[in-house]
């Protein structure tokens, strides 16, 4: 008996100690988990906060975002860190919550594209920043030329995770509209790593390329990433949810929280891609009536709805909530940063993953300057660099699951691929599915795994067309290098025996390897300039001649004539073997060594220049 | 001025959006944070978040845990997960709260180690459920025997994260004392692969020995995973934080809600490893006065008292609120499961990051019947099992960064090593810092990598220890076996000449190769054994002979009778080169072929058998 109370006694006392714990209190206790792990991390965690919010706000209010990103050192242990931004500022009864107070935004609810989406990130940074500094917050905000700015100085209480404004006043401030934050906090300041501060900002700079953004680090050094684009990228807009994907409990939930008065309403208002027919297909498939009262259904009726949801088919989710990169911006990027030879870039289509819309971006960059080792992997959410995780993160599988192999890389089977390969993957989504609250890395949902593979099989097969390509016009080079070697010896030989002046090799290189070849003819002021085409398909090619002084032709396709010089076009349709003849005469002289020629890939070129 | 208004109302329009998110919300949006990423992982998930609890509760109650589990399928997306247990119970009107409502437990504000730390787990598998299938949880608890047991169907609130009860009945129950919780949820059956149910159990009972966990697979398959040690490993103890380590808002929020009324009780009460004297010396350092009251402290003294706390040494934190596997337990386990030729484990001292306890143990496995190929990792956390996100797990990126190489496997810089060998790796806490609430992976935190570094590198020299003596054994014994080979001619020969009887090859190979050897000379009913030391080192060796009949000897340190045989034992000391003469006399007959000898490795020994 004695060993029975005693056992009775631990549920007793076990209940004693339930207790509630509040969200803040949680995420004090667990900061790791917003991205507080260590100092260095600390930091960048906390600019990334800020600067994903100003750029949400910008854009919201249509604003090309100018940010202003300082960090200063307080001491052996302290940074200041401060973002300051032009958006359209936050009405000062909403500060408080803005950042003070977890779990609190106007993104959460909304389906839509956006970097913020959880309400926790920048008052997380607020709360990190107490925790370690026992500093308050200050923020400085103003809506509107005519108002004056507000300055708040606020802390989180952690037990009831509300704010707290220890101090308040109206000042006069530099920007006419905008949002500041100043936060100081336990940190270390790292440089030149690729988790950095300044490589957050670089890497955010170029996806977002009408962003301007300045930097100033501890030691006082400024950097500047210019806005390349002065177009805003088009706001993605707020829509409802697709029927697809959307799982039972949330369908509850929204037929007991609609003001729709029966079902047919409900489905046509509530949802995308439903309207009056397809609102009436589903009713019917469901065995219910169009009349009937969202509030009323039963969990069965609900059940019934949701599986005639999964035996009709829809339009898929529209792409206006979606904000993509963009596959030429991308190619620029990768063009830019790391001057490879070969770029090739996809926008695959919107699809769903429960009930939230997204859409798969990826790209490769092959050769040029990047060097021979294992493959940089540059993985993007909604237009954020993620630059930690990489181990933890669904995108990082999907890319380790292609067979590269198979795409002309060295690859250990479910590792990243070796070579000269730059790869970048983009996910934008209503809903990035993040592995926790720091997002830092894509949770492993099917359907966005599948998307990311397939993105990058596209980018696999263009860069295998371009390896292969590449390795035959190598081929045909050395051939090619070879005749020349020894094609003059034998035509100096032959035309010895024969009598005959001197061949020309070119031609007959060109002819052997399949080249188109091109040869300028000049006699005093004439020139005639000969295209052949040895090649094995029909070609579409422009040759220009530049001179200096007056030109006569008596037939070309374009002429642009300067002041002193003027340049001749002709556009010419060859079929393999075909060959055309060129005729000008010049007062001057003829500008270029050799014939200009566009269409021919420069290794099926003898005897002109690829140029203009 | 038409702008200028446009974007002034944005700010309006922004701030009505703003609204609060419930936790339940928040987490029914972003389910794969809890685990929930997709169908197969969403069964795990539950059944481990049920599980878990039911082992943190019946240690608490030091009962020794029978947890009873059973899949059904129901149709082809749903499944019912049912766990049962024999812990203490819950009382009823904790019930509710402990499984409907998010942020909510008795194991958050206690230091010390248990599975359950978040007060997130099961209240996250009964939304998941509720969200996929629509259905309530169904609780069952019975706290005595001398009670009914109580049976509870719930939801979850999500827009309030509060519980709301559908059902209510009290009811006979088969056990007198415990816990069942029934859910229904979309999900998907797997089995025969690493991630399952059957290895998560399998893999929990390993570390659990004093745990009886009976499985019901969909099939009716039925798997026992018996309970090994009958005895319950010492309960951790709840403690208070340890000053290293703290942050300055945490000390803040500590020293306003103290009850104490002075700085020195305070000190003393509120945290372990200070007492009077040390308490005395942090306020002096700090500048404070002992009488001050804790809850007027300025931020600045509270920085001042931090400053102090890091400028003096403390005891480490205590260990009883830590509970180990315990190195031998892993290394059976590790035996038991592979089949090794070698093992190594080891149990760290516990250490500390964030006011928060911790240690590490640390095994390797190589050889025997493990495969040669990229090393398999066991990670555990709190005796879970981590089957999930290795790739995103600060113990893989520790296990990493050693340099394998030198302790003898293969290894790519930063990659997993190659070679037959499995890794095991335990963090035990009062607060894992998982990387999030899902409880998948470790966060990197710095201390604690530090400490598995350190364990893995202890392990590392053992086994490169081990590899560097077989291979020297293999050595030795191809220079015996050629010995062996070329000898006995050699000797038959000499013998011929020198018309000697022929010489003993063993004595001469093991004189030669530098082993013990042992031979036994029997004449009539006397028998010696002589034992030669030919090793480099001191010898403590013990001979055994087991003999039929009567036995008699001049000297022996034990003898065994039996009622029909007897044991002789001789205990040696023997000098590099010594040699040791053991005579006795029988009346029956020598049972062992060889004298049976123990303390010498079986390669160093020639003439006798390992024995004993």
């Amino acid at each position: 008996m004695e060993s029975v109370k005693i056992k009775e006694e631990v549920a007793e006392e076990l209940a004693k100690k339930q207790r509630e714990i509040s969200i803040a209190e949680f995420f004090e206790k667990n900061k790791h988990i917003l991205g507080y792990s260590n100092p260095s991390k600390a930091i960048i965690t906390c600019v990334r906060e800020a600067v994903d919010n100003s750029l949400d706000a910008c854009e919201e209010a249509s604003i090309l975002p100018d940010i202003f990103v300082r960090i200063d050192k307080v001491d052996s242990k302290f940074y200041r860190v401060t973002v300051e931004d032009n958006g359209p500022g936050i009405v000062e009864k909403q500060i408080p919550k803005a950042f003070g107070k977890l779990l609190y935004g106007s993104r959460f609810h909304a389906i839509r594209q956006s970097r913020g989406q959880q309400g926790i990130g920048i008052s997380a940074a607020v709360l990190y920043a107490q925790l370690t500094s026992g500093k308050p917050a200050r923020i400085i905000s103003r809506t509107s030329p005519d108002k004056k700015a507000v300055k708040l100085e606020l802390y989180i209480n952690t037990k009831k995770n509300e704010p707290e404004i220890v101090k308040r006043e109206e000042i006069d401030w530099h920007l006419s509209r905008g949002t500041r934050i100043e936060l100081e906090l336990a940190g270390n300041y790292v440089r030149e790593r690729k988790q950095s501060v300044y490589e957050y900002l670089k890497e955010t700079s170029v996806v977002n390329p009408h962003a301007k953004i300045s930097f100033v680090e501890p030691d006082g050094t400024l950097h500047e990433f210019k806005r390349v684009s002065d177009e805003l990228p088009p706001p993605p807009k707020e829509v409802k949810p697709h029927p697809h994907g959307i799982e039972l409990g949330q369908l509850m939930s929204m037929l007991k929280s609609t003001k729709t008065k029966d079902l047919r309403s409900f489905l046509k208002q509530e949802f995308v891609r439903i309207g009056d027919k397809i609102a009436m297909r589903v009713i019917e498939r469901a065995g219910l009536k169009p009349d009937m009262s969202p509030q009323l259904l039963s969990r069965e009726e609900a059940v019934s709805l949701l599986n005639a949801f999964m035996s009709t088919e829809f339009l898929p989710p529209p792409t206006n909530c979606l904000s993509p990169i963009g596959a030429d911006n991308i190619a620029k990027s990768l063009q830019e940063r790391f001057k490879p030879e070969f770029v090739y870039t996809t926008t695959r289509k919107p699809r769903v993953y429960s009930a939230h819309p997204f859409l798969v971006e990826a790209g490769i960059a092959y050769g040029g300057e990047i060097s021979e080792e294992k493959v940089q992997l540059l993985r993007y959410a909604n237009k954020i660099p993620l630059l930690y995780q990489q181990g933890g993160c669904a995108l990082t599988k999907a890319v380790e699951s292609v067979r590269w192999k198979s795409y002309g890389l060295q690859q250990n089977r479910d590792e990243l691929p070796s070579g000269k390969a730059v790869i970048l993957v983009h996910v934008a989504s209503t809903n990035i599915p993040y592995t926790s609250e720091s997002k830092e890395a894509v949770a492993s949902v099917p359907e966005i795994v599948d998307e990311v593979r397939l993105a990058l099989q596209e980018c696999g097969r263009k860069l295998k067309e371009y390896i292969d390509r590449k390795e035959r016009l190598v081929k045909r080079r050395k051939k090619e290098d070879l005749l020349r070697k020894v094609l003059p010896l034998l035509a100096k030989k032959l035309s010895e025996i024969l009598e005959e002046s001197e061949l020309d090799h070119d031609l007959i290189v060109a002819r052997i390897v399949g080249n188109v070849y091109v040869r300028r003819i000049v006699d005093n002021c004439r020139a005639k300039v000969e295209v052949y085409n040895f090649t094995h398909s029909k070609r579409e090619i422009e040759v220009y001649e530049m001179c200096r002084g007056e030109v006569a032709a008596e037939k070309y396709t374009g002429k642009i004539s300067g002041s002193d010089n003027a340049i001749l076009v002709w556009k010419l349709n060859l079929n393999p073997g075909d060959m055309a003849e060129l005729t000008y005469s010049f007062k001057g002289k003829i500008l270029n060594k050799k014939p200009l020629v566009k269409g021919v890939d420069r290794d099926m070129l003898t005897g002109g220049e690829v140029g203009l």
